[in-house]
């Protein structure tokens, strides 16, 4: 008797998740480990696995089987059901784009990645420029394939990739709500934080103790290494699957927190795909809920959580300890000012909670704009610069603190950007729900215990998987549809406190 | 116009190559870089890669392809039709064993595997006998099947697939001549260490300072660390393809050796593959040419070139550099004397170079009488001992010591072992031509100077890849067929020199 045809797909699709997780190893490789002139070898290596995994998960074969799986569903698991729907999205999705499309689009990705590179070196967009706006053709082309084959028009198509169930119409409603009040908020942060002392966290820290307090942290945050690794690498990232999880952060000796704090942010990615629900690990059902999500996990742990008084208070004796810091610089109140800082810069991976949406919203704006042709590849500096001025008061001296600081549009990510700014206010959404729910979380926090959280993100987050769209788990979490009212509210809260509300909170805790 | 039949199979190999090539980063990383409870989720991905290489080489395609294409081979260069016959070669290989069986013996060999890893833990080789015993039905099914299809007896058929070109005909022969001098040749070379002085070289010697030694060592030999790397394992072993070569070895901080040594045998292995072909690179003629072959190259630059006299002048200001190592222990002769001990020991890859060929002939014996079933699984621990014995006049107090310390038959690696022996004997074979040939070597390499060795290697051995059988290469290379008389002129030279000859060499050295 041959297995049912719903058992064959999910016999493919563990197929499939085996080449994922070996293609997320060969990036990490190239990222951590891998010696710079093996970059042709490694990319021929990832082509060949990309093509191969295009091909198995098009070919006519997963048709037929999902074809008369989703003909008669008697008998199946309602998750085998949501399964059924997220092989068949997979399928969607990879089919719409021809495959030599995607080589294309792979190739000349690969070239004006390495052109970025050299124009940030050289601080010259124009280098960059002819290769970047092939990459925007490619996406252009992709977008409007994808678009038809979906039925979204071809920038919700591209977002639809990063973060299903998500579009324009959400993340211009988000965007509507942050620009009302944002602008006027930063101004009034700033005032609040001018009235208050701010001592320098001055100070060598070593990597390599760095490196303990991070591994120390992330251990107590339940990150299991025997399972997962932390490396250095130019950017922070995460990468792997549940099962082997690779964590990166980046250590400036200057700075104390900086590599921290980038650590806990790839934990919050860690913790997400490692509470998926491990019955179903190798099924699309079982992946995380798209990349909204996914940042939503990360900037809940290290925005809410880490860049908090709590946490401050867990973490101050370990400084003490791993630095031997001492000294009144080093008092809760001291460095919680110096984890929420506010300040208006140009550079959008260093930009605190309350500017980082701008820096999104500059970016939604010009993208959206390539991709339709209303504004040319050589007039992108311009129109960022101007950008920058009108939403934060400030323009980039040069193009590397400006539209070359991100890789994302030479490796043709376009649709990506939005998911950051989604992610803060999806965080902040479930932040106001755990925190009603979870209780003495602060006071766990305090203590270093991060149980109390994980377990409810667990339930009501990490254990679904793909099982349900992004909108009906926030609304099964905190009992409503996404807005940005809990972020306003909480960002409100953090960055206007009174200094009466302050003092409240010292004395409750010297009590 | 649609490319001709070899141009496609071009194509269709290059893409296997990013296959291996991927494979081999899955492995490198498995015994370097994973957490040890990701284990199971490697063997996922590792599995998913090898059945879907194994399937894109014997899918029907391929087979047309050939036939097409040797049928008419007019217009064709001398590596291209090469290249169809290696491509041949691999195809038939493959497909004469089942992917169902294939899969079983991957299988069978993972539980063998930990299971020799517990039993070697243990000391016991019961509980892993009848794991083994699985891997022997199952390789004994897979000699019969290749055999059959490759027109050779079975256990060929599993040396051709290491070392193809040489049968059990060529390992009598050398095994003959070399039991016929060695054991007498062991006598005479410890009485002669035994009239000589040998100071012992101790210290601590941090892994760390043996690093900076080894990396410093291996540039002068000329491993590009722009496209490889150095990295430490349980065992040392060379993984990846040209353009990303990695090498591992393990530093012990009690011997100032092991571990420079080690990554120097790995750097043998690397030279070869990395002085492969570069315009075929990713097609089967570019590959080396069998494991006999590569271990040639490992043995040749380890036990020829650097246990030797003017190696030693080389890296003796090494030593005093890294170590601060100073005194008459670390005279040139005395190091010279620690390098080239011989010693009858139980445990192979601790070995000299008189001893090692009969621990490889103990091994060749026993699994020919595994395999045949001449031999049961269970009495394997007795004859290995007795075997011992009889050869080396010494016996295992524990199976740890004895049949438990090789990994080879728990994976499944049977007719590999010889390939050892075969790779001293033509080291030897291409060193004595290469030290007729080369003029002043021993002065370079007593510089640190590599380069007329490896152009030697380059233009005879490593820029042929697979071009022509071993057999062929080794004549073209000496003027001679495979034989183990140069082998024994070597060792009879280098451990029976009369104490007169060493002083002229050391005086004309001072001179």
């Amino acid at each position: 008797m041959s297995a049912s045809p719903y058992k064959q797909l999910e016999q493919e699709f563990r197929r499939l998740h085996a080449f994922r997780g070996a293609l997320a190893l060969l990036r990490w490789d190239a990222a951590v480990m891998m010696p710079r002139g093996s970059a042709d070898v490694r990319g021929e290596q990832l082509a060949a696995l990309e093509t191969e995994h295009h091909a198995l998960l098009t070919a006519p074969r997963i048709t037929r089987l999902l074809d008369r799986a989703q003909a008669n569903t008697q008998g199946l698991a309602d998750w085998q059901i949501a399964n059924l729907h997220e092989m068949r999205r997979q399928r969607d999705h990879a089919i719409a784009t021809p495959v030599t499309l995607v080589s294309r689009l792979t190739k000349a990705a690969s070239r004006a990645e390495s052109r970025w590179l050299e124009a940030r070196a050289q601080g010259k967009f124009e280098a960059f420029a002819p290769y970047l706006e092939e990459v925007v053709h490619l996406v252009r082309d992709k977008a409007a394939l994808l678009g038809q084959a979906l039925n979204l028009a071809p920038y919700d198509a591209l977002v639809d990739e990063f973060s299903p169930g998500l579009t324009t119409a959400d993340i211009d409603a988000m965007f509507k709500a942050l620009s009302r009040r944002l602008p006027s908020l930063i101004r009034e942060a700033i005032a609040v934080q001018e009235t208050r002392p701010l001592l320098p966290l001055t100070g060598k820290f070593p990597a390599g103790k760095q490196r303990a307090l991070a591994v120390e942290v992330m251990k107590s945050v339940g990150f299991p290494f025997e399972r997962g690794r932390l490396d250095e690498s130019e950017q922070p990232f995460t990468e792997g699957v549940p099962g082997d999880i690779r964590v990166t952060t980046r250590f400036d000796p200057n700075d104390i927190f900086s590599g921290l704090l980038g650590a806990l942010h790839e934990t919050g990615h860690a913790m997400y795909d490692l509470g998926l629900p491990q019955d179903w690990r190798d099924q699309p059902v079982g992946r995380d809920r798209g990349m909204a999500l996914e940042e939503s996990q990360s900037l809940l742990i290290e925005m809410m959580v880490c860049r908090s008084r709590p946490f401050v208070r867990y973490v101050q004796p370990l400084l003490a300890k791993h630095f031997g810091a001492s000294g009144p610089e080093w008092d809760v109140e001291n460095v919680y000012s110096h984890l929420t800082r506010v300040r208006r810069g140009l550079i959008r991976v260093d930009a605190d909670e309350l500017t980082y949406p701008l820096h999104i919203m500059l970016r939604y704006e010009l993208e959206k704009q390539l991709l339709s042709g209303e504004l040319a590849v050589r007039d992108l500096p311009e129109a960022w610069s101007a950008g920058m001025e009108q939403r934060l008061g400030i323009r980039p001296t040069n193009d590397v603190e400006g539209c070359l600081q991100d890789i994302h549009w030479a490796v043709g990510s376009f649709g990506y950007f939005p998911s950051y700014a989604l992610g803060a206010v999806i965080a902040a959404q479930l932040y106001e729900s755990l925190r009603a729910e979870v209780q003495e979380l602060d006071e766990q926090l305090a203590r270093g215990e991060f149980s109390g959280l994980l377990g409810w993100l667990r339930t009501n987050v990490h254990g679904l998987g793909a099982k349900v769209p992004v909108q009906d788990l926030l609304k099964g979490a905190t009992g409503k549809p996404l807005s940005a009212v809990s972020f306003v509210r909480y960002v409100e809260a953090k960055y206007l406190e009174s200094t009466a509300s302050i003092e409240s909170t010292a004395s409750s805790a010297a009590a």
